[in-house]
């Protein structure tokens, strides 16, 4: 982030409908703000990467990103771009190689806000191990974006002859959480709201392809892998019951959420497992290996500096119709139902 | 585009936030409208697709499409989403086998328009021999977008072991030119401004990765392919004749322009040369192998319908400096520099 712009800012203080004009200015942003910071490809600028991948069976998948705003305790936008779709490929047990990047720029967004974006994209990049190999600017006129819009569409090679899916799910399943949920939500909603909590709730925004590579690597037979994004932990399960036409029981006990995120969630009347997360996920694993598979994700928390808090938080068992049940503090169930929309609109 | 739309509009008439949520609106947008559209993938939803392809050289891209307005003559956004970036990936010289589809809508957005758009991506990917496997929608606030965005990445096999890239055009190539240029640019213009002319000019919008095939089985050494989109033929000319180090010589006769884009550039002091196509490509071949080529680009024009006016338009010679210079019906020279911008944004 210390680095300074290399687009001249006195002359080109704000993006101009000119840089997606197809002409000398967005080759100058392109080559001097994207190849500078992505690294050259092999072969010069041209309409497709062209890549030799080390198998054929890939996953792939995309996402856009419209956060507002665009910078929050513990990321930003271009964090999110590289982990939200790293970790689809990884729900996929995919290993993630390379991403495709899309800007959709307001004019008038201050340049150096596209260079700090830009640069959190790469080092995200790094840590996640993928690469930016192709992309694209578009500039829309002022007053029909918001500063920055993000897609990355991702590829990665499945190396496992696993089927992981939701309708692989199966009655016996035990489900597992990679730590604690509701912080990415609350921390986009704290800064957008302006809200002061007493403690600083940051998003737990992380890359999970490389858990989930030990997981596979130990031997684990993954049914499911998904991560509690948008809608957060309640939907996510809600969906994989569906298709998987099975009953989920929770232990309220089991899933950690921070006191902090607790708290703030009450005064504002929020529910944490409705809320977005950026670097949890929950798999189900046969019982007989529950304990190991926990065990892998604890110490990948240990090794990150976190908390091993990763937790069984859930059973799977037959049912005549599909249905998410949370058993509370008091041993009494209510149903976890899937809300119309989010609580909390643009978390990602 | 005859089918009604499977969202009830006396319900739904526009896009809300909730269809970005997560949540149970959301599901039925992408079940009803879009899995119901695209055909569902041999496994239930879930976060990326999984791929097995026929090889593991492949060619990857993206582009953001924001053309205003949305639906124009001869095409629409959604018809641009699909043969954009089904194009890029031909002029690396790959088949394109699958497209995700990435929306960014803006609440308000009429749902019959989002339909007519869905209807329009279905319609052009079997056109184009392509299938949508993976998506994302987001929803932005009312004034935060634009009606709607949409990003496409696509993925193509890479089937020949030629080197198709800016830098492989050399000194003795010909320049061949799959038809007449500056309708895409001009017809979005005249809806955009609400010209009328007194003929219609419609968009050339089309796939061209079926001809780029042809060509690459009848053996031709094809150095480089590239679409004349953003900045039109000269802004495209000017950045190989950089990669290459070359001088490009065109013949302006030989450059196919209809006669009523001529008489709309003329009245609006454009140049047809720098305004973009959305189904021309530029192709370097030996002279040797230019009738052979140009053969070819003229079967496929008949075998559509349309006049068979493909063309070897230029030549590459050795130069000093790189250079792209045109010598018009006079026989004078004069050189394409490249423009700051675009001489018309939001084109694609």
């Amino acid at each position: 982030m210390s680095l300074s712009c290399p687009i001249p800012l006195k002359q080109y203080p704000t993006i101009l409908l000119a840089h997606g004009g197809g002409g000398r200015l967005m080759h100058q942003l392109i080559s001097q703000l994207f190849l500078a910071t992505f690294g050259r490809p092999e072969q010069p600028q041209h309409d497709a990467a062209v890549l030799t991948l080390p198998g054929n069976r890939i996953a792939f998948t995309t996402d856009s990103y419209v956060v507002s705003p665009m910078f929050f305790p513990g990321g930003d936008i271009g964090i999110l771009a590289v982990n939200g779709t790293v970790n689809d490929l990884a729900m996929a047990g995919a290993r993630p190689l390379y991403l495709s990047l899309g800007f959709i720029l307001e004019e008038g967004l201050p340049m150096e806000t596209l260079w700090r974006v830009v640069q959190s994209i790469q080092a995200a990049a790094e840590r996640a191990q993928v690469r930016i190999v192709t992309g694209d600017t578009k500039v829309v006129d002022r007053g029909k974006g918001d500063g920055l819009f993000i897609n990355t569409a991702g590829v990665g090679i499945v190396e496992h002859g696993q089927t992981i899916a939701p309708n692989a799910v199966i009655p016996g399943d035990v489900v597992l959480l990679n730590g604690d949920v509701g912080r990415h939500g609350i921390a986009v909603m704290a800064q957008r709201e302006g809200l002061a909590f007493e403690s600083d709730i940051t998003s737990d925004t992380a890359p999970v392809a490389q858990v989930v590579s030990q997981l596979l690597q130990a031997g684990i037979e993954i049914h499911c892998l998904r991560d509690a994004t948008r809608g957060g932990l309640a939907s996510t399960l809600n969906e994989i019951a569906t298709a998987a036409q099975v009953h989920i029981t929770l232990n309220e006990t089991a899933i950690p959420v921070q006191a902090d995120v607790q708290g703030a969630c009450e005064i504002l009347g929020l529910d944490p497992l409705y809320i977005a997360n950026e670097g949890r996920f929950i798999a189900f694993v046969p019982a007989a290996q529950a304990d190991a598979a926990l065990a892998i994700l604890q110490a990948d928390q240990i090794a990150k500096g976190e908390l091993p808090n990763a937790s069984a938080i859930g059973r799977v068992t037959a049912a005549p119709s599909p249905l998410v049940t949370l058993t509370n503090r008091l041993g009494t169930d209510r149903i976890l139902d899937v809300l119309s929309g989010e609580q909390l609109p643009r978390i990602c």
